[in-house]
């Protein structure tokens, strides 16, 4: 026996199309879109009726960068996959991929099966996870293929944090070429961290211990070298290469030159990069310390860069690499260090809203921001059409969006477990209503309606992003 | 009482998705689509089924560069209205925006109704306008106005031909200026005409005669130059730019250049030079009058830029430049002196063809065949969704396109009002096999099915391509 | 009998070295150098001994850009030869070329004629012609290879001032041609003209007729596309470019690109766009209106990439451009409508000391100053090693610096004619003391001592600067 | 008492100037120079006369880079500062700058203490001295301060050769660091030897082991990458930046784009890049290791760009990177795993041939020939005007040099002590005649005149091309 649905009257928008027509869902897919008022649509029937009028009908969001739970400088991001996931279907997000960490000396199952774990049964939407390589060698670079079938197909590495995740080149090259005969993606953490950890020793040394020397000595050079050298890496491996939290001006003109030259190779930037700048990392009485994350927030003069990186497709993708950490207790461990600030910022619950800010603001068109934020991530990580679309077939993950509802971002209304809002006090336009996993009403009104077990593992193919 | 098709079974293709669909066409468009094989599938119904099984069905093309029965040098493009529509059909192509001329001293007005009264009746697809500007004076700039406000919303200008299409950077300037203000796009043929008149003058004294000349004279270089011109002139106005029938490496350079700075500058290119080259040109026996056209062929190695370019997007647009001459009475005029050769190659029914070689090739993807050809013209143009798409609401221009048929392209098969095949011969993979104009079938099964008179004038609305 | 002149203990600056040594002059020539102090140096014996001891010891200034006596807009520039060339002695130049103008309709040679009759006798110091070409023909052509054998070497063109100065593309691809053949160099007065003559109309019709709206309406992205195009037409015709009053960053742009692709092409700035900007254009009560010339001062922000250029050597020239016209009576005509200020400024005697002030600021080294403001002017226009440098057989043009003095640039001081100075009460470090004009002292211990008619008409070779 | 020469009726050529002069040396020292013919030159007298009609009178070569009796892979480079000075006296060189070494764990004293003991005593021409920093480390740092006090200014890094002389990133970046306060200049070989060496392990692994492979697993793309890495770490620190043996188009590109945004960034060439390539390593019989030296040898497309930039001064010097081994008994070591071929070309005693060479070609202007391998070397390293060029007060280091005379490169007449010539049966036109060093002829009429002990140790000041 079927369930259907149908979602009425509202303006589907995809990445390529804008148009006013009813979907229906079946099991948990789209069944079929048909003209609204047309016979066609008319002969639509089903058990459930959303009445979309007046809003937007749009793919649920696909957030390719999350870390719930992750370990870092001896704490734990504040999100579990059970919060975190209900925070991101509160944001209209459907999907997200996390990062399964490979620990130095240990395999890759061990990490993922690990991450698998702490997943299972807690998720409120679907989830895939990428595997970070923090440990090249043979064992490892045969592992990867093993993964790639079982549909974990990229590969984060690092440029930065000697001693915890950092690949040399070597590592990086090995691991690329390998990608490049398995079809596997490498996300590349872009720092020179190296020349960064001895900026670092100096300032501390130099007794500027403030958040905002964060900034300062993970410097935009250093973010474009390291974007450069991956480049030519890949180049040499006859591998793609996605870039992770793209931030600084010169990076983009790296990728974009990169780009020009015809080269697979792909960016990604995130909402803080976009919104928030280094006066928040100047924020007095350690306020500032609430918005270290690495990259680095940059001066606000970038963001320029950054918007006509996604217009002119340099740039593909913003995620939120959502990795948080309570001001209290958790960043607070940094205090008298910036080096000691673990590094990272909630975000999974404001994506979607901020990116139709930017439509509002000119930045983007409506078709852009469901492109950068719901299809090119579910294309560029293997989830097309099943995921990023509506379109027959695709799984029903579906947003309905009020886009004239105003709201105010707080950390006292947002459901992500943390203590703060980096974007506390902004009055945005355009507002989840209805939230829909394959079918599903997870937020039914802005109610949640979900729960934990409905979100399950979405292995995925290789990346769909190259032709 | 409503009309009814149901397509069953085949790949529907669009600028965004590969999905099983069935699509129901009701009254003459797009009613809906399910996925094949669900109930909301099985339940369309339909006086009439098309089985796809096995073949691709995909937007009609949109071939916004036509020249139907276009005076030029003493003779006139070979093809009417009547057989150029006709021909287009038999390749897939269901849109086609021609081009109307204001003659010098003459009024936009009387030009475009000359033009209406061309194609009006006569047509078996679909047809709208563009207005090519030869007299920019007050009285003009007003005309532009009530232009877009009537549907012909892009204004033709000409960097060559001094003496008859030809406009200054002066006229260039003021006619971009009145396009910013009302929404028209400038659509640009850029070659330094002046600086070419020289050479031309200095070839033909030379003794230098012969087709190939035509190639040699008219340089890649002062193709980048008056590319590079026009795009400044732009950004001066603050208006956007769509360069025709590029064909030069160089001049590709610049279109990138402009797009990595941002600016809303757009460009066309044509199966001829992504598959011709100045080979062609210098074919023996005066038959490389066949390949005369401007901007000329160019040698071989400058297609992997063209290839590159629509790629990376610095490309977005394959248009034909349909502008036929017979070989025997027409090209002839020219033998003895290159210039005196008319201007323009046939090619309105290979276009889809040869592009999905490309795919087969491997130069492009699937959907990136059906972008360049079909969403992003309609786009460009103002048609979109009516045209360049398969979704709800859409016109029911629809092609069933076998994917494996095998053909070879030559005069004495198709359907073009001229006595020569610009790729007499050649082998490709795929073909149209039947075609659907808002619903009607124009080719049936490869057989002609349409009627002169079907096709009607579509009013554009402004550039839908900006955000 | 030898006339014999030793320059004693100054540091002698040349673009190539700094030397501490003794100048041993004779019959007008530098006959030897020698290390101060040594029995070479001892052993030097003359009638006439000046001691340099703390001094800098330099080359007479070339400049290469000046248009003395010029007619333009119904009146003159104010200085004759007589009173240019002397102030030009003052600020430590011993060498001009100046340009002779082709009416339209007339020869080069009567233009060339005209201006010998100006010169001829009235000269303080040596003088040179370039020549306007303001009508390209077959005559003008032949003409050209003429003057290049009797020396006057270089043609400018101007892509501006329709109807007046002039060039189209075609003509200006003709005589690039020619100069590739016989070895001349084109200079170009690169900016869009027609496009420009679009704006002044519209602006004047709206109202703004003060004098910074001529800095408004030459944009500087219309300077970089004449400058662009003029690259290309050089490169078409395989000959080399100087662009002269190089003043955007944009254009400086150009011509680094297209001195990276390797091609011959030359840039020359002025001292005006180094140190002053469209502030001064904005002066109140139509004091602007002093600092009108084409291409326009530019907003400060531009310097940086002129000194950048300069010490790349992406610029390579610093010459006046110096075109007085008195503030009364004359930059007056221009009252109430902009476009009707004759464009020019004074500067002959300014450039030596600012870019020595330049020097003190850190902009350029020593020996850079020289080579700007004498050794690659010289070079660059066929009369090097006569001119330009310090070496045994060249004029002993020789001036002797005094780089501690500072004082205060004025119109009650300088001895141009002209009633206002552009740099009014700056002060600046360095001074003039001595200058020899073929040994021949003009300025002797800031006097006067030189006469109209020392300085004579120099024959050029062709550029010495392309290898 | 004095002791002079004069040298009569050559054409003295320096980076600046062509001049017909006589010469005067006292005491070692250039004296003075006079116009030939001239009372001034009449007036020189010596106890000894060169009559150099016909000739050219040039610098002596400054070599920047040479690596006598040089420890590498467990054997030694194979000429002796006797027989390398000796040999490099008979090309035309009068000064080398060699590469003193710090071992891993040991000082920089130690090193430098090392290689004055080599030197002292045996050398025919003068000698500096770079230090190669293999171990950075707070010691370090402070001995480069020392060392730029006593001489040696300049200090050279590797991002190759890991386990032996390789920097990671930090160590460059505090080098620099301190180059940046205490005047020293950073050279760089700039190739990702971390990459490389896991392409050598691969290409072994598969059998590779022929000298060509060398060539193939150290991509040029490697080579631009670490340059641009070099680039951006000088770049923080705010360092100027040589690199040394720059071979690759890509390396080049990197450095003119650095150029271009002002950056004090210079590049060094070698001949074997100019006039060798892969097509040389690629000789049978094993011949291929006779051109192994790293970066390696380039496909012949690569030379004209490496012309190119030495013409668009992106490339500023041409050095030898003179580090021979014996074909028989040394690169013999390599057979069956080219990488343990000795890395090495010889080569100081060809380069102001084939320079030279490259004028008769037309690659570079005779200027520009003396500037490239004298006067630049001499200023970048803090030797200038005392060597490079010919200048009252600078060392007699003077050649006489036979434009015309003819001469075949081989093993059988060279005098370095190396078994084999990479120019072998190569004819060039110019020959060295006379050779002075301070005066004395080491050369004489191509006898060797000169002796061990002559050449003295020479401190440099820091580098005078950054202004």
């Amino acid at each position: 026996m079927s369930s259907r649905t149908v979602i009425r009257g509202g303006l589907v928008i995809t990445a390529a199309d804008e148009i006013h027509a009813d979907v229906l869902i079946e099991d948990g897919r789209i069944a079929a879109l048909a003209a609204s008022g047309t016979p066609a649509a008319e002969a639509f029937t089903a058990e459930r009726t959303i009445d979309a009028t007046g809003k937007y009908v749009i793919p649920g969001g696909v957030d390719g960068h999350t870390h719930m739970e992750m370990p870092f400088g001896g704490t734990y991001a504040s999100d579990t996959f059970e919060t975190g996931t209900r925070a991101a279907a509160w944001g209209g997000t459907t999907t997200i991929v996390d990062f399964a960490i490979q620990s130095v000396g240990g395999s890759l199952r061990e990490g993922l099966d690990a991450w698998h774990a702490k997943a299972e049964g807690h998720c409120s939407i679907d989830y895939g996870f990428h595997m970070i390589v923090s440990d090249v060698n043979e064992e490892t670079l045969k592992e990867m293929d093993l993964l790639v079938e079982e549909g974990v197909t990229s590969f984060k590495q690092f440029m930065a944090y000697p001693g915890v995740f950092y690949s040399d080149d070597g590592q990086i090259l090995r691991a690329m070429q390998r990608a490049a005969d398995n079809g596997g993606l490498i996300m590349m953490h872009a720092e020179n961290g190296i020349a960064i950890d001895v900026l670092v020793e100096q300032a501390l040394a130099r007794g500027e211990t403030d958040p905002r020397y964060h900034g300062e000595v993970r410097k935009a050079l250093l973010e474009a070298e390291a974007t450069h050298r991956a480049i030519r890496l890949a180049q040499v491996a006859g591998a793609p290469l996605y870039v992770v939290h793209v931030s600084a001006r010169e990076a983009v003109a790296e990728l974009a030159r990169a780009r020009d030259e015809g080269l697979p190779v792909f960016g990604e930037t995130c909402p803080q990069y976009l919104f928030l700048s280094t006066d928040n990392l100047a924020e007095p009485d350690f306020e500032g310390a609430k918005y270290v994350c690495s990259t680095p927030l940059r001066p606000k003069d970038h963001q320029a860069a950054l918007w006509k990186g996604l217009r002119t497709n340099d740039l593909q993708v913003v995620s939120t690499d959502h990795c948080p950490f309570c001001f209290s207790g958790q960043k607070e461990l940094g205090r008298g260090d910036f080096s000691k600030i673990p590094n990272g910022m909630p975000g999974v619950e404001n994506r979607m809203d901020l990116l139709h800010q930017a439509v509002v603001d000119g930045h983007i068109s409506r078709r852009r921001w469901i492109e950068i934020a719901c299809a090119t991530p579910a294309r560029m990580f293997g989830m097309y059409p099943t995921k990023g679309t509506i379109a027959p077939g695709a799984d029903a993950d579906v947003v309905i969006y009020d886009p004239h509802a105003e709201q105010v971002l707080s950390a006292e209304t947002h459901h992500m477990n943390v203590d703060y809002s980096a974007y506390e006090g902004r009055r945005v336009t355009g507002r989840v209503e209805t939230v829909l996993s394959r079918g599903e009403p997870v937020i039914t009104e802005r109610e949640y309606t979900g729960r934990p077990g409905h979100g399950v593992y979405t292995p995925r193919s290789t990346c769909q992003y190259l032709n």
